[in-house]
């Protein structure tokens, strides 16, 4: 496996490696766990060459946020790739993907950024956006992995690569989670032990939502409702927002429909939390 | 020669081509005339294939410009790509480029276009670099040919090539004029014969400031004089702008330097031209 750190090396590498077979990207942000993992194992599944991309990208943090404390460790990062068969680690310094004078951006449409976590979060998915144009343009992918964790960037990575028309698959890998249902989050290592503990309320609330729906109930107004009590009955939790929207145009229904989704932003303390959840298959039921 | 207008069978076709040899890329409004006749000329030389797109992009039009009157005329234009040894013309409808629920933008840096045409054009460079990151991924040139009369546009074109790791070559090639020295546009037809006459204005000022640097004159502020003054005896001319900046990232100075070049947009009636020149040469002298 080679560590990459220069744009023009990981472009000269993904040029061989497409001229010999398909090439597939896990875009990360490092400190990886099994969430990243299950998605660099069905990369290499399918394809002859695995990208890892780990590269904290200053542009989707706002002032404030976490950028410089989020968790940077590329030799436990390098380490974890390698040991699922990855070919190609590319680890930029922030002055390779942005030099001077950079300045363009991706920018999703307004629909997509003015509802979830684009709310609180306002330059977060034009950010997401412009880094994985840039990724896209170097490694030339024939699939890039992207966990369903994150389901907001799903639609807009898949909204980006259809508007645009960029030449690869968007391929979403279904959350992974701890015992207790917490989904795996490079953020989760923020917790204390009591807030670790407060944080399986957002699965928790998600899995009463579902066994609601599974005995019948298919109204919006009353899945939020019985959401939004069970998280505010843990005092640790302060939600940001609950709702259920349709995929991937994000409207708001009033009965539940095949593509409805549960999402939600917790704070657990001062750790923010997102979770999940599509409804079709307790539709189904 | 083969008239494409669905983008699923332009993508087949470039990656067809992109098998055996290399695609040159020539994007058009259409309205062709000598100008775009000679980045075709090079495209052709320098490429196994030789695609045009021939599409007046509604996202480059601010609502009150022309884009409803703007020269539409596929058959003219095909003849005149076919006569120059093109290999695909691409003609999309408008919903074909953008369908239902497109909203990605990809936008330039703000001082790339609060500046020269971008100030009465605020939308006009979004729209274009949106619309060449949608050709560039779906024909994957290795060169596209662009106008050295859009200067503005050239270095944007640039810039985002640079900025999002597009894997291509920009080629800017010299503006192609009348007898006259009026630079050839589509936007010329637009003219009445007196206009046509008037507007003749825009070169001749261009070729008093080229005339007195090379008489040794390098101050900004006596060159943007005389030009303004030779553009302002013109009765029928309206100054929109004039300036001296330096390329490609449009710093005003006080002298001249190697890289400096004018740039201006006058209305003739109400038609709006532009012209630009460097002072390379000049100075050089």
């Amino acid at each position: 496996m080679k560590i990459i750190t220069r744009v023009d090396e990981l472009k000269a590498a993904c040029k061989a490696a497409k001229a010999k077979g398909s090439v597939g990207l896990v875009p990360t942000m490092g400190a990886l766990h099994e969430g990243h993992g299950s998605l660099i194992k069905k990369c290499r599944e399918e394809n002859d060459t695995v990208v890892v991309s780990v590269f904290v990208n200053p542009l989707q943090f706002a002032p404030g946020e976490d950028y410089e404390e989020y968790p940077r460790d590329i030799d436990k990062d390098g380490a974890f790739c390698e040991s699922l068969g990855a070919d190609i680690v590319f680890h930029p310094e922030p002055e390779e993907m942005y030099p001077e004078n950079f300045g363009f951006r991706v920018t999703p449409p307004d629909a997509m950024t003015h509802i979830l976590c684009g709310i609180t979060r306002p330059i977060h998915f034009t950010g997401v956006a412009t880094v994985l144009t840039k990724l896209f343009n170097l490694v030339a992918p024939d699939k890039a992995y992207f966990g369903q964790k994150d389901v907001q960037q799903v639609a807009i990575v898949e909204a980006m690569v259809r508007d645009l028309n960029m030449d690869l698959a968007i391929v979403p890998c279904p959350i992974v989670r701890e015992e207790d249902g917490l989904a795996k989050s490079s953020r989760n290592r923020y917790l204390n032990a009591e807030e670790r503990k407060a944080a399986v309320v957002l699965s928790r609330s998600i899995k009463k939502a579902k066994a609601m729906v599974r005995e019948g109930e298919k109204d919006v107004a009353a899945l939020l409702d019985a959401v939004t009590k069970e998280i505010q009955a843990e005092p640790l939790a302060k939600i940001d927002y609950v709702e259920i929207l349709r995929f991937p145009h994000f409207e708001r229904d009033a009965t539940l429909v095949e593509d409805s989704f549960i999402a939600m932003a917790v704070y657990i303390g001062s750790t923010r939390l997102i979770d999940n959840s599509f409804f079709k298959e307790d539709l189904a039921k």
